[in-house]
């Protein structure tokens, strides 16, 4: 972390730690790079200097030298003029993906490692980055405030991977108690366990629905009471024999049909209505299948709405389905919404204590997780939503909020991705785990598959045994490390960071929702809980949705890279609201459009959504061109183009 | 690819492809890596020039900022530090894991694309990169003798998440007839589909152990005729109601139990008994379960041994359990072995033919599917064996190498690490489907969920849609892209630095057999298949396994960086051979050290092997220091130090 003594000036080092929309640091980076590169050149100059070279400078005239020399020149040219059509990212005009530059930390960090490609599947191929890579996932795991010596956690190549895991966790989870009670049988042993409503009993004497519903703390608990309980060889051999991971999911329902008079419903996800579609893929792929994917509406805020969650909890429990885990969503993919996480926890703790029904609770903090950022001091402490508010010079954030983020650290497992609002190189996602001891019911060394004995650095070190990737880069891990060095994950640093975004992002909403663009309308969505700006423009003679729909298609294909040969003047996207997931959220939209609820259900293609990341932080700094202003006189000609095309069909 | 008119001279092509082991291009490496940073930064300073600057000169000067760069200066200097406690892959004294430098190309192809860092999840951000990573896909299925026109393929993090892959598709191939069997008589419609043993039959007229046994071919064709056979909404409704997918297990195989007499044992994945650990995560983590993971024992060369694959399809068959997948090695982890494919085919056949057993074919080609390039002349035919030993000037490969090779063509999917043999930075994992219709099984966009009418770029151009995972970095295809620029996927590239490696493992492999360590002795695996060595120290008074083991992680230690404080002169590796994985072949091994069968098997920690993998194509080329000679007295000095501390005890 950056030293305590240096100035508290984050404005000022805000502007270092990017190249710039205009490469304004370039002389700064092309140096570090340099330098970075050099330090590499002489580690191999000095690594037994007595083997001399093996390529001469002989060699170098050798005409397939040469020719491949010149292969590789112009063909990079080549690569080099082509990548000049893709998507600047960088510049204050794209107002798009959740996508901008990264810092140059990262970038330097991921270059300096990538030149000795690590692997940190293992420490054996990765003796520094696997270290790093573990340093970054306990800083990340403070920032959201799990015990870094309880917890654990790791790099992936995406949010896809850290949540997929998220789910294989939890269903080893599940299942792990009705594994304990076929266990305990087959080697004679009794154990009891806590009930999610209070009080213990003896697993032999609960149900399979009982069974199944131990919260991850209990059943964590009898995991390693079951180790101690009997020689490991046994245990591992007897749980071989009753586990769902060894028997598949065809054996194990055929077992449980017979061993229970109700071998119940299929085991369900809950995810909040605006859950990325990855999840559909997740569930698919691990056999769960996504009609077991039950959505819970969204509010007027697209945030997981809490009643509904409890009426969910409710149906599934009358109708004695298992719940694998519950996924909220902190920082939605579409519109950056923040779900109440910690009403969710208070769903939770009613629905073991009044129903005596116990679920996995993961967040899936992919995009907003490096939010909490903005809720820690420099001193690790926590900010108040009215210190933040003083900083930022906004009305934001509110409690509810903070709250949130705060709730971060009584959720089972996160999913962050350091590629999204860490400013960092892809591949770069994260998964934790609020309680290391579950990730040994995913580890795949059966010799050491027991209860972990107090932190073993030589067993974390290991990182294939636990994560469901194999080979995977170290730079990546640098690539973070580096960066978090240079911005710690407080006020400091990312938190700093992501506070100008929102600061820009309220920008451009004021300024689109002042925008006087008669006779075309703006309806925006309700103020971001992040940096992600919503709204559709219509017109008077947009009567209908298929015409609103067109009109913002339109807008969109004048603002994007997407039709060949555009030049926008400024970049950004459209997502699109269908019917049944944006039920709870829509109708406020529709409303000030003027479309009808059940004409927006017929429609396959649902409501047309433009869409803008404010991931620039110099927008909300005051820094640079007026880009608020810019955006809206751009969007103004490409209503009126889009509708002068509308009418001309 | 290189231009025709470029010198066939491949041996000094290499040494303009590596840095080189001291470095030896350092200067046309910064030379590159530096144009292609100032390619970008002007690229950045021409966007929309009349936005001025956003970060100043003037805003160097705040005290903020100069901090920033003090901290960002001092962490990068202790990385560099750092890093250099790492492994020196690039060092010919590296002789352990799959591990050495990359080509020049790759590694500034990375550097390239990640200033840009384009999203290759879809192609609105990433409009220059998802058209590289499809090339490159396109140039895998050439290499491996795919269709270009009808096979599919792309990226992934790595050969784990494509492994997944693979059973993904396999197991929704393997279902879809039961679902097509279920949405045929839901739409009041009848289809017939072809039976592996030949003829064709009404899907209604099959049981579900026939409808579990339907070729992939034939089951892509019933796709495309379910498709045409009701409107697309009917199709997809009814599909819903009877897909694994969607059901997920626990709900269908409550169906299937209700529909038919007999709902037959779980479903299998035949893998060869050397293939990866993860293969055990791929089936725990999708609910087919590790018990039923069928491993087929492998011969005296680590090959799977294709009547032992027979009798095991018999076994199978006989208890009525359908087969998912199986998956051949090509180049295994440890001894780089190379499945005989070629045979492992005709026994599909006959399976076909005379059980009626249909399968989906997998070769996992993470290791060695670049070795394929050996096999391609520089206008794309094929070279015979006898044409590349003449290029090898050693006795490799022999005819049934080629075959092997060869039959990829008819493998059902592939999987290929560029980042393994593809000398590439982490993560370069591909995926290859030898029918690119069988994508739209998994994929995950309903709406788009049709038969693929001919190829649509627009639709091949959103990765996110038809792969596992979301957000992945277009640098990555940059990467490989360039190197297969510079380097084509022939005997002109990848296939002599391949060639040469092999060369190399050959020479080692000879330095070994041949080398007079006495008192000490060594115990050779069979030379390998691509260029992995493995080899097993002994000495007279080792006389049981215990003590040989003894003496090899011994040796191992003093050869190796998992040491605390260990300056090893050569770095090797080593692994475990465990019963009953091992049992086909490791028998000549332990007679050749005098130890019983029964000896070995009764250790948990089976038998300790020494690995070295010669990725570098120098030692086979004969440049630089003789390694050969400098290794095998090194392993002299570990093998005298490993025993007297062994009798020191």
């Amino acid at each position: 972390m950056a030293g305590p003594s240096l100035p508290h000036d984050p404005d000022g080092a805000m502007r270092a730690w990017l190249l710039g929309p205009r490469a304004e640091n370039a002389d700064l980076f092309e140096r570090l790079v340099t330098e970075a590169l050099r330090d590499h050149v002489f580690w191999r100059r000095n690594h037994h200097p007595e083997d001399g070279f093996t390529i001469t400078e002989a060699d170098k005239r050798r005409p397939g030298y040469d020719a491949a020399v010149a292969t590789m020149k112009q063909e990079l040219l080549g690569l080099l003029a082509e990548l000049k059509q893709g998507v600047p990212f960088f510049s204050g005009r794209y107002k798009g993906h959740m996508n901008y530059e990264q810092t140059m930390a990262s970038q330097i960090g991921y270059f300096a490692a990538m030149l000795f490609n690590p692997n940190n599947v293992a420490v054996e191929g990765s003796p520094v980055t696997t270290r790093l890579e573990l340093k970054v996932a306990r800083q990340l795991a403070e920032m959201v405030g799990y015990d870094p010596a309880a917890s654990w956690g790791h790099l992936t190549g995406g949010g896809t991977v850290a949540n997929l895991q998220s789910i294989w966790v939890a269903r080893n989870l599940l299942y792990f108690p009705l594994a304990a009670y076929g266990t305990a049988a087959a080697l004679g042993v009794d154990l009891d366990v806590a009930l999610p409503e209070g009080g213990r009993a003896p697993i032999t004497s609960l149900d399979l629905w009982r069974l199944l519903n131990i919260s991850n703390d209990a059943a964590l608990d009898l995991w390693e009471r079951l180790w101690a309980a009997a020689p490991a060889a046994d245990v591992r051999a007897a749980l071989d024999e009753h586990s769902l991971q060894a028997q598949g999911y065809q054996e194990y329902g055929r077992r449980i049909a017979h061993a229970f008079p109700d071998p119940l419903p299929p085991g369900v996800v809950i995810v909040s209505a605006t859950a990325h579609y990855s999840w559909e893929k997740i569930v698919r792929a691990l056999g769960i299948g996504s009609n077991q994917l039950v959505y819970v509406p969204v509010d007027h805020r697209y945030r997981i709405d809490p009643d509904a969650l409890w009426e969910t909890i409710g149906r599934l429990t009358e109708r004695r389905q298992p719940i694998l885990a519950c996924v909220t969503v902190n920082g939605t993919t579409e519109e950056s919404a923040v779900d109440r996480l910690d009403r969710v926890l208070e769903v939770r703790e009613r629905a073991e204590r009044e129903l005596g029904v116990a679920f996995h609770l993961h967040s899936d903090s992919a995009y907003g997780g490096y939010a909490a950022a903005v809720t820690r001091a420099a001193d690790g402490s926590r900010r108040t939503a009215e210190q933040i508010r003083a900083s930022t010079g906004i009305d934001w954030p509110d409690e509810g909020w903070v709250r949130s983020m705060e709730a971060l650290a009584q959720a089972d497992s996160i999913t962050i991705d350091p590629h999204k609002l860490g400013y960092v190189p892809y591949p770069a996602g994260a998964f934790l785990l609020r309680d290391r001891r579950a990730r040994a019911l995913v580890s795949i060394d059966p010799p050491y598959l027991q209860p972990a004995e107090g932190v073993e650095e030589g067993d974390d070190l290991f990182l294939g045994k636990y994560i469901f990737e194999g080979s995977k880069p170290g730079a990546a891990a640098a690539a973070v490390w580096l960066s978090h060095q240079v911005l710690p994950l407080d006020e400091r640093g990312y938190g700093h960071l992501v506070e100008r975004t929102v600061v820009g992002a309220r920008r451009l909403y004021g300024a689109l929702r002042e925008a006087d663009l008669d006779p075309f309308r703006l309806v925006l969505l309700p103020e971001p809980d992040i940096n992600i700006v919503c709204y559709i423009a219509t017109h008077p003679a947009c009567a209908d949705l298929q015409r609103v729909n067109a009109l913002n298609e339109g807008i969109y294909a004048r603002m994007s890279l997407n039709t060949p040969g555009a030049q926008p003047e400024y970049i950004i996207t459209r997502t699109r609201f269908t019917s049944p997931m944006y039920d709870g959220a829509v109708v406020p939209l529709l409303d000030a459009l003027g479309v009808s609820e059940d004409a927006w259900r017929e429609r396959a293609d649902g409501l047309v959504v433009l869409r803008s990341t404010v991931m620039d932080p110099f927008l909300g700094s005051g820094a640079g061109p007026d880009h608020a202003r810019g955006f809206v006189e751009a969007l103004g000609r490409a209503c009126e183009a889009a509708y002068a095309a509308l009418e001309g069909v």
